[in-house]
Formats: structure tokens, C-alpha cells, sequence
């Protein structure tokens, strides 16, 4: 028992006040957890889009002031009541989805799409009570994902952490709870390439990245990276990429470059831009028989996805994947292992590392696209 | 070695003259098997869809004088050089499309898409060669789909035909050929349902039917059918239907009524239609996180799929099937051996029986919707 629990703790967290202004370190007030729930002592944390997405507030519902951060690894501190797969001292990564094992999704073996714990970008409060575990000075500072990383502590929903191998580096697992895995297992886990096959990847940012590295370790021979920006090739070779496409660089759909290029089209596709053009260019450049695309960028609200149907009845298959189909609970801590083995490589999607004092230069490296992934270290 | 080996066989055969007319039998000449191909003695055959699609050539390029028919139980009467898997007195079965054991498709376990055998429907001549292998008095008269079985003699591809089990009812089995496979091809080998799932079928044609008798046999505990014609829910209950939606009884669309009915979705669901609006509704009827929808009718030339990107990412799959995804030679005689059996009831789909020189009837129940199959026995 930890002689925090069931106390209110102070520590230093980065508040967002407003959309796109730089983050604030400042004192918070960490309630303790309810039933259910997790404190959680943050170790180290890592930036992803969809923070800076939220923190723009571009498109999306401004919620304000909030703490940002959903890929961390830290330890528990305390537990709520009814807890018992976790226990202060347990190494741990939130997870920005959930697995409440009761559910007809968590009950079933092909979805990992929680009814209760499904990622709701909306939601600034605890599930248990609809209340925040965050103030400051007595006024509610908002949680973003269920997560909220940005923080020395914070409370998570029990179904949404997963316990990890204590041997394992906090500071490198910690980029699996969310961009690594879900292109990672949108590879290994819905397109399945064979070894010798062909695997194109659209968008070769950090999911694609790891979408590559799937493909890298499923043995597929040839893997193609398709992107915009043609100086990602280099750093993308790292990952297994070892032919590339700019769509730019020629006047025919990029569908039709990859077809001629591959014999009638590739084995597998992964779409990880969020394009709607890209979407369909990922499916329609799998070969007929027995190729498979597997969408993971997220689209616009009103996109529409649009194909003439004989793509299909020409047996290709079109599926999605949320989060690389893994199941944050029960299936975190094989993907641990598999980098433990060394067969997962983590050390390459870290470019950078900084202090938790500097957690604003991490959205410059981000927004400039120099990072992959920069790892921020709360215990300077 | 038969008697007629290497001779011209002049026999019976219906020919259709001309669109729409009805067929005319006469005295054709048969040419003997050139190299990879099979001539069969027919016994059996039975009316597609198909077959009536192409006589009354409203869309399509007409080919005439030409010889129907595609769904057939017959047995080898020679073969031509080469072919080694078939010997004269074997039992068989022709199929619309083939398999040639060569190509990638043949050699991928995923695919039965023959790249050389794969269905044709505006070649009118043998693929070796480039002729007929049947005239009228020196006038050459057209294959169709590479089968042309409305004759008492028919030269087939060596790759197109099955050898099956010599004690199956070749009057029952015929219907093997085409439709049957097509439907419960793909249930059974591509939406894969669960023991006690539940399974929409769009679409109670004999295909349609057919998807759901793969259910039944698969042990699905909700067949729910969807057609627009309510009378033909009552038949259905033969193949494991058990509940019913028509689409006109509803002022919301049919997938949300399917959403409302069974608590978010279909676990599978197969279209059999071909209409472009069925195609959407099946693959937005079936659940997240574990859905698959299999598009098994032909679209429109100009149809284009439509829908929201977020369908595929909630992780639903869409799939296409031709044939079911049977490989004709590899995996026709197991199907064969399901109804030796009686895993598979073949009688159910056998609505009517009629000899050879009644064939125009055949045409006629197919037209008024009267029959799922007619049987036309060429041996009166």
C-alpha cells in the first residue's frame, strides 16, 4: 500500500488552457481513484497526432483546460475498489480504449471495440461518476482520452490499462499504447501478408511506420511505401520499405502504377493516411483472388468511400482496424514481449527525447514532422 | 476406349437462333476433344439465371446461333490429348469456369480465379484454337461459357470439368454446376458463420437460397431473409430461413431495421442480388467489430459501392466471392461427397423435371419465377 492512497496528490501536470496555445506546467490536484479505477505515476510519456489534433481544435469540439497524453508508461500507485488485476507497484500502460471483459466485444475473440471503454475523443470526465479526477485550486481541469499522460499522475479506468512485464523499458514500451500497435497490428493482425508476399503502405508517418515494420516482420518480401513527401523513403528503409511510390510522380492513379509495378497488384495494402483518395487506391491496387486492404487512417466526416463493386466480386477484401485489433488488456503484454525478444524493434520510432520542462518543443518537432515519436521523461 | 472416340458425333441439341426465341432441336455435329479438352455424353442439365440473361441478350453482346446451358451431370465419352485426370466412363460434372492448375490464381490457395479458364462470357470457341467444336451442316454454331451443355454431346476444357463420385445421382448433383456452389460457396467458405450466429441473406432466388442453406448447414440460429417478394419467405423456411424483412414494409432503411433486429448487426451477411442498393444495405446490416458481408450477385456495368469510410473502420468486412470460391476440379467432388452424406440437401432446389424436347418449358417456369430448378433429362 503506498502511503499516497487514498490521498489527494499534488504533482505537475501540462495544462492546455486553450486550442493551440503552448502548454502550461503547473501544480494540479490528483483525486484518488474510484471504483474501477487506476492512479497511475507516470514515467514517461510520448506525443502522438491525435493530441496535437485535439489541442489545434480545428475540427473537432474545443474542451478546455485539459490535459493532453495517451501513450505513457508509468507505475501504479493505488487502485479503487474492485480492482484486481493490478496492484500498486504493477508496471502499466493506459491505453486510450478499453476492455471491460464483460461485453459482447470483449467476449468476442475478433473485436477489441469495448462497448463500454471505446475511445470517445469527447468525453473530459471520469465514466464513474462523470466528474474529473484533475483540479486545480478547486476548478476541473478536463481528461482527454481517458488518459490524460501529460501529468505525473493520473486516474485511468482500470479496463483501460494493461500490466506489462516489469523488466521491460518503460521509456521505449511506452509508445505502444496507441500509434505503434495500431499500425503494427493492422499488419500482423487483420492483413496477415504470408512470407514472400507484397505489402504497399500508404502514409508512411509513425502508423505507417509501424504498419511496415508488420510487414517486415511477417516476412513480406517486398514492401511498398507510398507517400507525398519522397524524403520519407529514407528513413522509411529502417522499417523494411524497400520500394517506394510517389502518387505525384505519375499521371496515372497510383492504383495502376502499383498494379504494373507488382504483376497485377500487391497481397496486402494498409491504408494509414486518412485520405479518402488514399483509401481507395489501397483497395483497388490489391490483387484480385486473394488480395486484402485494411484501413486504419481515420476519415473526414462526410467522406465517402467509392468503388465500382466488381472489385470486390473479383474476390479482394476490404476491411478496418481500431487500434490493430489488439485487445489493451489481454493483449499489450504479448506485444511487450515480442520487443523484449527483439523481434519488434521500438528504438527506431524514437527521434527524440526531452524533459517534461520542455513538453511544448515536443509539438514543434511534431508539427515541423521531424519526429516520429519524442519521449518525454517526467522525472527530468 | 469408346466407339465414337476421334469420329464426329452428330446428336440432339437445342439451338437458340436468335435472342429470345424459343430453342429448336435439331441434328448437330460434335467434333472430337482436341488437346486438353473432354468430350461428355450429357444426362443431366438444368436452367441458370445465366443461361436466360445471355438468350434474351438484352445487355449484352448477342452471339448467335449459339448452344446454352451451363449446369450439368454427364459422363466422359473421350478425351483429347493430354488430359490424364479424366478417362472415358468417368463421371462429371462441366463447370463455367476452370481451373488449370498452372497459374498464380490456381496456385494460390486463396483464389479460384483461373487466369486462363476464368468465366468468359462473349467467347463463342474453344480456347485451343479458336473454333467451335459444333455445326449445322458445315455452319459453325457458338459455345456458351465454355459448356453448352443443352446437348446430348458437348466438348468441354479438360481444366472445366470435375470428376466426381461415379454412385452420385448425377440428376441431382448437376445443379452443382453453377448456382448452388455460387450461394453456398459463399457462406460456407468465405462468410464463414459461427455455430449460433446470426446470418442476413439478400436475396431468395436459387443462389440466395442456396447462401442460406451454407447457414444452415453451418448452424447459424437467425437466417434472416431479405427479399422484396414476401411470398417467397415460405419456401425459404425449407433452407433454414427463419425470419423474414422485406424492404417495402419499412420506412427506414433495411440495414437499420436488420441493426434494430438483432442488437446492433448481423454477424455475417450475404448478397445475392446484384442490386447496388442490396449491396450497401448488406454491408451496413452487419455488426462492428466482427461483421462480414459477402457480395456474391453481378452489378450493373455503371454501379458504383457507397459509404461511409467509418463502416470499414469500425472493423467490418467486405468481401466478394465468384463461384464461391470453389475451385472447380480441387474441391467439386467434396461437395458431392457433403450430399452423399446428407450434410447438404441437393432435392430442395429441384422444383421441376422435364424431358430434353420439352426444354423451352424450362425457360418459361424460370421466367414467371415458378422454379428454383428444373431438371431436363436428356435421356427422355
Amino acid at each position: 500500500m503506498s502511503s499516497t492512497a487514498g490521498q489527494v496528490i499534488k504533482c505537475k501536470a501540462a495544462i492546455s488552457w486553450e486550442a493551440a496555445k503552448p502548454l502550461v506546467i503547473e501544480e494540479v490536484e490528483v483525486a484518488p481513484p474510484q471504483a474501477g479505477e487506476v492512479r497511475l505515476k507516470i514515467l514517461y510519456t510520448s506525443l502522438c497526432h491525435t493530441d496535437v489534433y485535439f489541442w489545434e481544435a480545428k475540427g473537432q469540439t474545443p474542451l478546455f483546460p485539459r490535459i493532453f497524453g495517451h501513450e505513457a508508461g508509468g507505475i501504479v500507485e493505488s487502485v479503487g475498489e474492485g480492482v484486481t488485476h493490478l496492484k500498486p507497484g504493477d508496471h502499466a500502460l493506459p491505453v486510450f480504449t478499453g476492455e471491460c471483459g464483460e461485453c459482447p466485444h470483449c467476449k468476442s475473440e475478433e473485436s477489441n471495440l469495448c462497448d463500454l471503454l471505446r475511445i470517445n475523443t469527447d468525453r473530459g470526465v471520469m465514466i464513474n461518476g462523470g466528474q474529473s479526477r484533475f483540479s486545480i485550486k478547486g476548478k476541473p481541469i478536463y481528461h482527454f482520452l481517458g488518459t490524460s499522460t501529460f501529468s505525473e499522475y493520473t486516474v485511468v479506468h482500470a479496463g483501460c490499462v494493461a500490466k506489462v512485464n516489469p523488466d521491460a523499458p518503460l521509456d521505449k514500451i511506452c509508445v505502444l499504447s496507441c500509434g505503434i500497435c495500431t499500425g503494427l497490428g493492422a499488419t500482423v493482425n487483420v492483413a496477415k501478408p504470408k512470407p514472400g508476399s507484397s505489402v504497399a503502405i500508404f502514409g508512411l508517418g509513425a502508423v505507417g511506420l509501424a504498419a511496415a515494420e508488420g510487414a517486415r516482420i511477417s516476412g513480406a518480401s517486398r514492401i511498398i511505401g507510398v507517400d507525398l513527401v519522397s524524403s520519407r523513403f529514407e528513413l522509411a528503409k529502417k522499417f523494411g520499405v524497400n520500394e517506394f511510390v510517389n502518387p505525384k510522380d505519375h499521371d496515372k492513379p497510383v492504383q495502376q502504377v502499383i498494379a504494373e509495378l507488382t504483376n497485377g497488384g500487391v497481397d496486402r495494402a494498409v491504408e494509414c493516411t486518412g485520405s479518402i483518395q488514399a483509401m481507395v487506391s489501397a483497395f483497388e491496387c490489391v490483387h484480385d483472388g486473394w488480395g486484402v486492404a485494411v484501413l486504419v487512417g481515420v476519415p473526414n466526416k462526410d467522406d465517402a468511400f467509392k468503388t465500382h463493386p466488381m472489385n470486390f466480386l473479383n474476390e479482394r477484401t476490404l476491411k478496418g482496424t481500431f487500434y490493430g485489433n489488439y485487445k489493451p488488456r489481454t493483449d499489450l503484454p504479448g506485444v511487450v514481449e515480442k520487443y523484449m525478444k527483439g523481434e519488434l524493434e521500438l528504438e527506431k520510432f524514437i527521434t527524440h527525447s526531452i524533459p517534461f520542462s520542455e513538453i511544448n518543443k515536443a509539438f514543434d518537432y511534431m508539427l515541423k514532422g521531424e519526429a516520429i515519436r519524442c519521449i518525454i521523461r517526467m522525472e527530468e
